[in-house]
């Protein structure tokens, strides 16, 4: 089926998709990549008279989606809907009338991907959705056609954007948290509610898609121990600050003796670390394979213009396919081998970093230290800082060696129960190894 | 023709010949993304009977790659034999048989790309060379498959893993250049005459391609002004150090008003920059496009694993297009527009670095200055350091703001003329804003 014009419907025309419209509407500047032409033939919104940021002919506009799935002529469903309900009844009536798709939609793939990819599949239609995770970064591609060589270990990544700016708005510019994430919200780079973000759930569905691509492997969301960023304390950006360390939101996941061990959390990263750099609303994500090494990846995580980009160039990836005839040349995931054992969160093991505000009195050094040394978890650094006159409370900081998460929780949960300690402990995952 | 097993033969066994080999032999590995078997054939080498990292069965071997260019039965010719010489006439005699070619080979792309892509298009064949930019970064792939919905405006790299090896060095431990040079040796990162590196050819030639891929533009190498770290001194990199900035061999490229600027340099990258964080061998590329703003592409740059492993995932490309059928379905490299007139060194407009040895005597900084001052150089800082007694000199840096480069060498003619100064004037280009 060598077609000359490959037709697009694209349904749901906000942000993202007035982008993606805006970029077939000019597709001639990707022509160079293209061997046929590809046309915006209809866009489904609810809004179509709504103003948009660029000038999208009025006559392209339906306010049924069933007109694209319905139309014979149209060879590439784009779903910019969001959400679980309605976007999935787009993908999938997309996919029974054999139209490809690419989508942005990282919730519903990470809930339901395996069994949509199952679907394209036994339709012999493309699912694409670069633009899932980290937008401005051809990160999907770049695992499933660049590293198709290696075995990929492990990887680590800053995937989510809004965290990344509330986070830099605190280390960078000292600001406290509520104001950070007011100037993200000032600035776009947050929802007006924007706790889906900040608890980690994004960065979770990401992390997810991720494991699919890397490893072959669906891990249940449920099942993956997530920790947002709403709890983290300026102290605690400070003292990583003094020890060498940026706290980012990591979503990672590696090997480890033939399962797979996965977490999102707030996490300490060493300054000489790229990803210690990555600032603002920028996402990377570092990949580790054999033969290859370290990668790095890094872009623009969200936003109309990059994720506009991403989706635009799985739409001509796709009409690539149409055009010479190899539709299914990709395999959506990574083809699952046997499936891989999580290992219980519990179980991960990793160095800690833990911090209270304590009474400043003797006896507190070693009454914290001993509990660690009960449980045989070795101490890597201390920072206690001494003031020139009493104080009613001292800042404690300790970092571990390596121990299980059980094993540390286990700890705070005595260590909290210290006479000496004013507040809670703070505990954090600072990075080992890669 | 569709083909359930693909043939492969290797021509040149050297380091990554041995690792391509020792890849294709364990291709289950990579079979998760494999539709078909694909098979190594036969391996010329010279030396069939050295040895190797690998056990590579001895069979397989051949000294005569006609034996592989003359069997029918193989698809795709793997060219790792390097030089401009028999290399050619092996891509040229595969191309010819209409084998699809997979080559690491930048010298021989960088003065012939356009002609043997030309020849692969005309035999309908494909032509794969992600290994010969940057071995351990999917950056071809990212550019000619990922960025296609975007118009790329510049890009700067750090591409050479010998040259960025010395520099670390140098910047992160004290090192001479010499000391430096010879840590690389011995690590494996530097060839026993390490002179084509150092003098910033290698990194021409991935400049080259680089363009070719992201402007569809071909620059001959000659026209290219180039320069390599053969002359940096360690004064350079504390001075830039102490002004916030680390020197890295950088290949850049930009369009400004519809012409292209490009150029090979030691240049000051502000440790702001993720660039400036990429150490030893590492290589990474910075590039901006339109809509999708800023990525940054990070990995080894060489050695034997990172350039396989390109290498491996190229044939695995190339054998995916002759199961499915679509070879062909990528351009070579970005399709020429109209040619794209490149701006002539003198005319490229940079912020620059000047460093003296100067007399320690009054007037030094005021006739310093008015030199550039009557070529409407502006200065951005200035540092010279007071020392508690009289020295026989002084060390002055300056930082100018943007001029061009034909202004700033008439300026550094009329500099190293004045009677204050004890040493030629020492010129760095400085980034600017990307």
């Amino acid at each position: 089926m060598t077609k000359s014009i490959v037709n697009v419907g694209l349904v749901g025309c906000g942000v993202v998709g007035t982008g993606v419209a805006n970029n077939l509407l000019h597709i001639d500047k990707a022509g160079r990549h293209l061997p046929c032409e590809v046309r915006l033939k209809k866009i489904a919104d609810l809004y179509p008279d709504k103003e948009r940021p660029y000038k999208i002919p009025r006559e392209l506009f339906t306010t049924n989606a069933d007109e694209i799935l319905e139309d014979p002529e149209i060879d590439i469903v784009v779903e910019l809907v969001g959400g679980c309900g309605f976007a999935k009844e787009v993908i999938e009536g997309a996919i029974q009338k054999r139209k490809s798709v690419a989508t942005a939609n990282k919730a519903l793939l990470a809930s339901c991907g395996r069994e949509l990819a199952a679907m394209a599949k036994e339709y012999g239609v493309d699912l694409y959705y670069e633009a899932a995770v980290c937008g401005g970064i051809p990160v999907i591609k770049s695992i499933r056609e660049g590293l198709t060589a290696d075995t990929i270990e492990s990887f680590r990544g800053i995937v989510n954007g809004t965290c990344n700016y509330v986070l830099t708005g605190m280390g960078k510019y000292n600001m406290l948290f509520e104001d950070a994430v007011k100037a993200a919200q000032m600035n776009g780079y947050a929802e007006a509610d924007p706790t889906f973000d900040l608890m980690g759930k994004d960065s979770l569905h990401k992390l997810v898609l991720l494991m699919a691509n890397c490893f072959g492997q669906w891990i249940d969301p449920e099942d993956i121990y997530t920790e947002g960023i709403m709890d983290l304390d300026q102290t605690d950006i400070r003292c990583a600050d003094e020890l060498g360390y940026v706290i980012k939101l990591i979503a990672q996941a590696k090997r480890r003796e033939g399962k797979l061990e996965c977490m999102v959390a707030p996490t300490l990263i060493s300054k000489k670390n790229l990803l210690a750099g990555v600032s603002d609303a920028y996402n990377a994500v570092e990949i580790n394979g054999t033969p290859i090494g370290r990668t790095v990846y890094y872009g623009e995580g969200a936003g109309m213009n990059a994720t506009s980009s991403a989706v635009t160039a799985d739409i001509i990836d796709i009409a690539k396919n149409i055009y010479y005839g190899c539709v299914g040349r990709l395999p959506i995931f990574a083809l699952e081998k046997e499936q891989c054992e999580k290992v219980p969160t519990g179980d991960m093991v990793m160095r800690y970093y833990l911090r209270w505000k304590t009474d400043d009195k003797p006896g507190v050094i070693s009454a914290l230290s001993q509990e660690l040394t009960d449980r045989e978890i070795g101490i890597s650094s201390v920072i206690l800082h001494e003031f020139a006159k009493a104080q009613p409370y001292s800042i404690v900081t300790f970092m571990t060696r390596e121990t299980t998460e059980k094993n540390m929780r286990d700890a705070v949960q005595a260590l909290n129960k210290l006479d000496c300690i004013q507040s809670r402990t703070v505990l954090l995952r600072v990075e080992s190894g890669f």
